[in-house]
């Protein structure tokens, strides 16, 4: 598809929301109301798979938090159909939704003349054997992986240039946001030995697991517990593999339930190529991170801390490099909602817009 | 009922526990299987409602961390039918089941002989206005209404003495228990002045409110919250104005939501009748529960605190005389699972068997 | 003094903080960092008592999340000196001090030709049987005893008019607020009868306590634990009792810690005059606040909980009316390191200024 | 030290525990005043440094808990002094010190013919560079050394044999523990190939880090928050190099601050020598368990979780195999305060003493 074929996005331009009633959603709904770009269009939103049917809420009833901010008030959550999103000539569609649902809407949107922001695991893999995990069903498979070679991953720290020009961008996962970012300078600069192994020991607030009524997500499962999960085999395993080029062998991820709202700690254990000095690892930080907006690095020794980043649109970075000079752990904060999720989307939203990547974002 | 209809437990009494799965259910595992009374005959362990046609489960996969405890790595939770009951030659049934359940179960196993400690609302209120709450049904309802007007309500500091010879005992709720233990010796010692008003402001850790998979029993909801709810209308008020014997007026009781796992904390405003010294308040609690093995009288000014019961027996009073004289703040604390539930039950089962009132419970 | 004296806050208004190493004047910095009056100049930030000697410290050493915010990055915390807030011409002193220090160096501040608004109880008393209880000594007494009776009290709901044009403001208590803002609407609708007795049982997250490394601090004291201090004695029960016109045995306020961060609920126990209706009495309350910028009145019988107030600027209000249409319970909610201190310092700053009394905090 | 010099321990053992106060010493007391043996000579409790001088303060004041259990209402924690262990005539004395008072105090206890279990680090490490880690003085180095060689660290599971005839006794740390009984199994069994790395990546709640009044304690830094620390030189990797056998190339750790009041759970990366198989491997733990009293090694894939084992006296393993073979997970989960330290040393003092290892802690 050439570049001309999208149009570029209206000053005043028009943002519906999918599946505004989850937690990423809200926080979507939340950044989108604060923007500076949107004030005079504010955005249109939608419920989801099951809601569809469902008379229109307002917004306050689904997140009383909000009210007070701009129009909140008075916006209702309407039913999501295709004729909704016509009618107010929607130009960018962000889908907060279960990967089932926006696998089948994103080719529908697309085809509307929409562009596509999907928070789900729905477009982020472009190997089949890393998709599966996902069990997707495509009506039109051979569309679907046109559109799958299309997709973008939406890091903006890594495919900004991309991004920009995207017609469907597939936002990170949270885990995989906190580990990409801790990676991608040690890979990209050659530092890395991926071959003694790269131990990833990650562990998050209970909101990455989304608002269902399941006995995991329940105050008595996970108050006062740490519980490890899906070893071996959780679904972000694919997209940091992919984006990482390491081998199934090379890579491995634990994720652990924390007893907390929000927030994503990784410790990351990696060996060097070649004896190094904390001074030079940090200038491989630096630089990568130099234009980055929402990438905080600490000065080694110092370590960044979950507190520090809840509620906030960051990443953290630090690391330790050991005795030897060769063993290393970096550490990388998040808030799995945020710079996880809904803020991420926002940065991909600002450069398919040409707006400034964290506008509205600071 | 004459009295010598009830055949004295045997040493090795057979015991039952319907609706193991649930919080206070697994609480009474842990604490009959610690029982010294119970180490030869350990307790028939049963499902609940919706349960009763699955096969049996392990008692280990329901409650992991009873893992060895006892017998416990080799017990089986069974589906609940009669003919298990009878078979094992059951004396006494824990119905650890939701109120209509309990309702339904009670007249089949005094039928059948046995004895009931029952831990829900479903036989503690003798007044049909504070049992309309609960929306029972009875399918025999004058049979019923004999069995309710001979249920005792299964305080055993106030109720010791028909405790004992009781068939069927309603183990009182977990917010009253710690309400009534506060007020009852200053009802008894009539020097509470009830026309003044008694507020209940109490807070409870989340296992209050059961093991359902309900959108406030999620972390998200309650971690980093605290919420009043059924203000004006809690199920507890009733056996609270029928053992203190207040009227509806003179009372006021509101939940809050704590984001803990365990433990009640009631703050209790009363007036006097007169003009009163701290020392002579605290003798009135002092005398009251001179005998009582599972009530700690804290010495004024020191108050009780959640974090001293947590996952003890006790319930801990405490209380503040204010400079008047008259006006009076007690404070009540103890583990909603274990004096508000199943060690109040053991104790109940206790005095029903002849036993020392807390044994197995120190 | 008369009004004339007070010159105008410039629009370019230097802004000095005292106390920024603390939870409260971490907040404050940061809304003073978003507000869009004080971007060209940003606030000057000081240390506290015992803290004057040090060398400077980075803000963001201080306040790591911080870091990103605006000028953050680049701004030091500096030793108190007289000298330098005359240096830099600072029109306006907020202090985030303990009272002792605030008592003190208000007096000097306000013969400097600067304003003052102090978030400590240093000022907040005019009865002296009230203020005892903070054991303030004066350098000259009939200055501090004029400054006192000239300080306003500085609740912008009750006292907007007197913000505007005052030299020196006391910035309510956090309990205050929650209690003040539910109650006043009944006092002065005359609906409320005190005689019967106002009941607060208040319960605070534990950042009210502040910084100091005390056993109560501990997260092993607060953690899965609830309890109650100050019965009958907590500081904020004074300027309760001036602003709502209460006597001492009318009104009863008992504080709790709670196992969170941030956040105060208050429910509040009163009895009004007359039978009322629930419509009746949510128009008292939402003529009160219509145009109050940071009150949110929910609807009956809708109640507001902590989660949806934390890191907001808002107080959130609710009630529930009794059966009787006498009795009734409110319930108040705000984040007490907020609308509970620096959100409403910052509402007095931007009355004093002349500028919206929400600018910055929406 | 010929065998024969150790006095067998009487039935009516006398026991004293200095450190009565903090939180393992408190855990201490409450396991001994239940333990069966001592029931006739409850332990002679004692303050630790910096209390000696302060006049006998009643158990249940430094630990409210306790009320009710035992002679715990009559029990006085007494200022330590040698003349005091004498005059009881003490057998064995426990130190639940800061390892500088336990190095200084030991060789003392040994030297007055008591036998000793220490808590601290002071006397787990033969190694000279791991101990330098506690900056240890010696009153008399040659005696000090004497009596380091002679020191057993007290791992049951590992050195029962040497712990029943020890005089000195070193238990374990929390951290230790944790993970020295997830790898003991599998560097024993030769499966493990430390080569290719270990790294364990640990997390404890708060209790972990004692009672002391540090910013790291305090609520507001440990709620909703998860943070890193001592990465690449927390003390407890000392005595894991010497216990497994480790170079210190071959073995990483880094411990993080759990947002809750106890329990450890390590997360375990290791590579085996051999593809292996999960039976396999179920087997090399369930052999070398097999009559441990307090470990429970759970069948894969389940693994454990710290709500399963907080306030227990268990450690719980599980482990996942990768599907490569060769790469493993294995979850380790304790209460830090018991198996991590207080039920540990009541399994060393039942074997030195001749009793079941698990008296007392079933």
């Amino acid at each position: 598809m050439p570049d001309s074929a999208i149009s570029p996005v209206r000053a005043g331009m028009r943002v519906a929301i999918a599946g505004v009633s989850g937690y990423a959603g809200g926080e979507l709904v939340r950044l989108l109301l604060n923007h500076p770009r949107l004030r005079s269009t504010p955005p249109l939103l939608l419920g989801r798979l099951g809601e569809t049917d469902a008379a229109p809420v307002t917004l306050t009833h689904l997140h009383p938090h909000l009210s007070g901010l701009g129009a909140a008030d008075q916006m209702q959550v309407l039913p999501f159909t295709w004729e909704q999103l016509q009618r107010q000539s929607v130009d960018l569609l962000l889908l907060a939704t279960p990967h089932e649902q926006s696998r089948a809407w994103a080719p529908h949107a697309l085809a509307h003349g929409m562009r596509v922001i999907d928070l789900s695991g729905a477009w982020r893999l472009q190997q089949e054997q890393n998709r599966a995990i996902y069990k997707l069903e495509d009506a039109d498979p051979s569309l679907a992986a046109a559109l799958q070679g299309e997709a973008v991953y939406g890091s903006p720290e890594l495919h900004a240039a991309a991004i920009r020009k995207a017609r469907l961008v597939a936002n990170p996962g949270c885990y995989a946001t906190s580990i990409l970012l801790a990676l991608a300078p040690l890979v990209r600069a050659g530092v890395l030995d991926p071959d003694h192994g790269v131990v990833c020991d990650a562990k998050s607030g209970v909101s990455g697991a989304g608002k269902a009524l399941t006995p995991n997500n329940l105050f008595m499962h996970a108050a006062d517990n740490l519980s490890a999960y899906a070893v071996f085999g959780h679904r972000h395993t694919g997209e940091l593999l992919e984006q990482l080029g390491l081998s199934a062998d090379q890579f491995q991820f634990t994720p652990h339930l924390l007893p907390i709202p929000r927030g994503i700690l990784s410790t990351i254990y990696v060996r060097l190529r070649q004896r190094s000095e904390p001074a030079a690892i940090q200038a491989v930080f630096d630089r990568f991170y130099a234009e980055a907006p929402l990438v905080r690095v600490r000065r080694s020794p110092q370590l960044p801390q979950i507190q520090y980043v809840v509620r906030s649109n960051y990443c953290d970075l630090g690391f330790h490099l050991g005795p030897d000079g060769r063993r290393m752990v970096v550490v990388s904060c998040l808030d799995n909602l945020l710079k996880g999720a809904a803020s991420q989307a926002v940065e991909n939203m600002n450069l398919m817009a040409g707006w400034d990547q964290a506008e509205g974002l600071r």
